[in-house]
């Protein structure tokens, strides 16, 4: 498939006449071809119009239908071929291996939305019989569903130019929920996003379903983002990126004659506890595992271990002394934009330049233009909580370690941190009394807990949260990953003696779709 | 139980000293005893205070002393006895045989949601085992639950001084997801809201629970209120009143360093359609059963039928006959507030002078002081297209009858709306083709929608949604009545190879609680 740097309204391609833009190989800085052409408030309407005409019939597509929808975008991406892997890892800086792990994840990410849309749980179907008799007053049957919100505007984000863009998590969900989708796509990865894009477009076509339920627009975030997200047909924004970008956003959102849900995935430093049992018997490996999960993608993950707190001490010095020579071992790495390569830059330079602060380790000389240096560094804990800007998120492979007196001490580092994404903790047998009193705080600050393990994988599973409190995502209540993020797009209504030939499948009686419903309160498969 | 006019922080009584005021009887406008005071910041903080230090264990409550709590809530309300029913009466103005009906609501309430938290399903326990073989990485065991999201602040509505106050149905669902609970009592009911608060006060302490999971504040908006919904410790709101209080408070919300989600339920017309085969048989009916929903509660419902669609014609003038008729044999009844009443006045005042809109008919004279002489107007389509003030709610019993030519209008009418709590239709057999064309849009407008019936009964149950599209509330994607309230304060967590002894109830193997969960995403009972 060819690329040709046009946008996608609907079933058309059309070329944006406001910017032209290129690609850019982080890896040499040279342009890639063809030209990009950046689109304006009339292709953003256009595309809207079209997602608002599509929404109503969409959003009632049968479920084996939408199902079948989702399936044939994960094939039409496989169909793809190799030219998509080396377009994106070009794009990107990301290596083959990579690019090709992360199509996977992409294209069982829609497999497993399409189960899901089947299985019909999300539907939350809910019946209250009537009761003729009840006093004072009768009560009316009462029906419930969840149905979609509307179109979707979806903002791709760099680093996972195939899992978190044009067909990835916000889209895949907000599919299956029967939203239409708008993306504007990511500027650092334009050729991937068409040649995903036409994908989508194709299956939209071959599964017969109406033009406007996707479409995607190239463009500057000020200028077609806003006015994508500012369209009064757009009820929902989803966004995986910088604070500033997110909380842009969000302004937006609300100032909106009818304001809308922005659910933006922002910023985390991703804190990791390492308790004083597990510390001690087994420092090295645990250096060893947290430098690898620093270093994986250039840092450049929102589940970056950013942060580390521990015991001072030796067992602590030992840990330090592995990391200290797994960093001088890692190789730089190309990272996805001169942009995010400068902010990294700057950031390592600014916590450098922190008197508070000890560099502790950096790896490799750098070979080539945008590579990421890892950087280590560390401070104590009285440090820490005098200083806000150390909790500030360095995106790329940069991390600071806390030297805590004693448990107290982190416990109050831990309750000092803004809302996160993960919170780990390494702890052996005999440290569970200090991860019970540390439990609680974590709970509150971030979307997923972990153990023994490192916060960079993230499963796409049903249990898995990718969210968290402010400011790690702009809505706490939901995920980006996992099967619970179909949620984000959705929003209940009641059925109050609506006739049988009007209620929709899902709440009839004799359960056509066989759907876990609770009827009278009481979950069940009737 | 004596009524002291201090305000109930945690386990103490405290005396505000920023304002003194007075409930004032709506039916003869006199000032009632005692007066009450209004507190400041100092006593805002120190609720939040005792609620934040009451968080951690009370979210940690088993399932079954959280729902006897909530009973004995219920229990020590229905304690109060008859001067409940009497101070409430006197202050709202509202009949006794309503107050009384209003109290069974609110303990039936508190009581099915004591059965909703047994139950458990509102924790949505999933649980993703672990794949140690998987390729190209092993899968890590993953569990999520939901949690509460930390102290709530509820905003007393002036409308329902007991199903919608101090234990009214926010309090309710917060307390059952877990959240301690600081109310600002509204200064319509100051003498009701300190009696209820005293029986929730002594609910906490009889069921051995920190002081801080409820306190109850009286003073201004626009200070303690401000105060409230800005303290960090806070994190959700729930709000019913109008459109203006909702804004303020959403506005304040999002201006924080941690915005927090803001649950206000504001402002809806509540359109009524009337097909026109039902209009044709039932005119008469369907005119009676308008006024007597039009009239409930001095019209101060927020489902109250502000707006009525239907054809033109002489089954419409039919109906209308026998509405004015009824409007004119409607007794005028006191409103809520001197305030509330002077609002109605203008509403009322501000249709009469438009020159597009005409009076149909009117109440019986006043007797007294601050009532309600219920107003039907009439327009037609084109007109109230083409005026957008017509959409604005005028709370109190007044409404809008407008003419449309076909049915092609009737829904464009119905696409010109704002976001609305209801939607009714009045259909038989033969309008079910006019109704297939009317729901798809209705749906998209309201969060209920109810054939044959009128919208002011709200039923507490399983399956209602009061709720809807903005501005009906600032979050249409919840409910404020019935049991899928609880989801408004909870969030979901992962829980990653989290060891045994660490595990929450709820998703510890072997299942203790018998909860429904999820289970490698297959729904059961394990």
């Amino acid at each position: 498939m060819k690329i040709t740097g046009d946008m996608l309204i609907g079933a058309k391609s059309v070329r944006g006449r406001e910017t032209t833009f290129y690609a850019v190989n982080p890896a040499d800085g040279k342009k890639m071809e063809p030209a990009f052409g950046g689109g304006g408030e009339a292709e953003v309407r256009e595309a809207c119009e079209l997602a608002w005409a599509a929404f109503d019939s969409y959003r009632e597509t049968s479920l084996e239908a939408r199902a079948t929808f989702l399936e044939t975008v994960a094939q039409k991406i496989m169909d793809l071929g190799d030219p998509l892997v080396e377009r994106a890892s070009a794009e990107s800086g990301l290596p083959r291996a990579r690019i090709e792990g992360e199509r996977g994840r992409t294209v069982g990410q829609l497999r497993l939305f399409a189960g899901v849309v089947r299985e019909g749980g999300w539907i939350e179907a809910r019946i209250d019989p009537a009761l003729p008799d009840r006093k004072p007053l009768p009560r009316p049957d009462q029906r419930q569903r969840h149905i979609p919100l509307g179109p979707v505007a979806v903002f791709g984000a760099s680093n996972f130019p195939l899992a978190f863009s044009v067909a990835g998590g916000d889209t895949a969900s907000a599919l299956a929920a029967g939203c239409p989708v708008i993306v504007k796509a990511h500027s650092a990865h334009p050729g991937t996003s068409e040649l995903v894009g036409r994908a989508v477009q194709a299956a939209v076509a071959e599964c017969g379903l109406p033009e406007g339920v996707f479409s995607m627009v190239f463009g500057a975030g000020n200028s077609v983002g806003t006015a994508l997200v500012s369209d009064w047909r757009i009820k929902a924004v989803g966004f995986t990126g910088s604070r500033r970008g997110g909380m842009a956003l969000v302004s937006v959102a609300a100032a909106r004659r009818e304001p809308i849900p922005v659910y933006a995935e922002m910023s985390s430093i991703n804190p990791v506890f390492l308790l004083p049992s597990a510390l001690s018997s087994r420092a090295e490996a645990l250096g060893k595992g947290y430098v690898a999960s620093l270093n994986l993608g250039a840092g450049q993950f929102c589940t970056n271990p950013g942060i580390v707190l521990a015991l001072d001490g030796p067992d602590l010095d030992r840990f330090l002394e592995t990391a200290k020579a797994e960093v001088g071992n890692s190789a730089a790495s190309t990272m996805l934009t001169p942009g995010i390569f400068a902010a990294y830059d700057e950031g390592v330079r600014k916590l450098s330049g922190n008197s508070k602060v000890r560099l502790l380790a950096r790896g490799q000389a750098c070979s080539g233009p945008n590579q990421c240096q890892t950087a280590v560094f560390e401070t104590d804990a009285a440090s820490f909580l005098s200083e806000t800007d150390l909790q500030e998120e360095v995106f790329g492979a940069s991390s600071l370690v806390i030297r805590c007196p004693d448990l107290e001490t982190v416990r109050t580092v831990a309750e000092h941190l803004e809302g996160q994404l993960t919170a780990t903790v390494q702890a052996d047998e005999s440290d569970l009394d200090a991860a019970r009193m540390l439990l609680p705080v974590l709970e509150r600050k971030a979307g997923r807990v972990l153990f023994n393990g490192w916060p960079t994988g993230v499963d796409v599973s049903h249990a898995m949260v990718h969210g968290g409190p402010f400011p790690s995502t702009a809505d706490g209540r939901s995920t980006s990953v996992g099967t619970l993020a179909i949620r984000r797009f959705l929003r209940p209504v009641c059925y109050q003696d609506v006739p049988a030939g009007l209620l929709p499948e899902a709440l009839k009686d004799g359960n056509p779709l066989k759907l876990w419903r609770r009827i009278g309160g009481e979950m069940g498969r009737d």
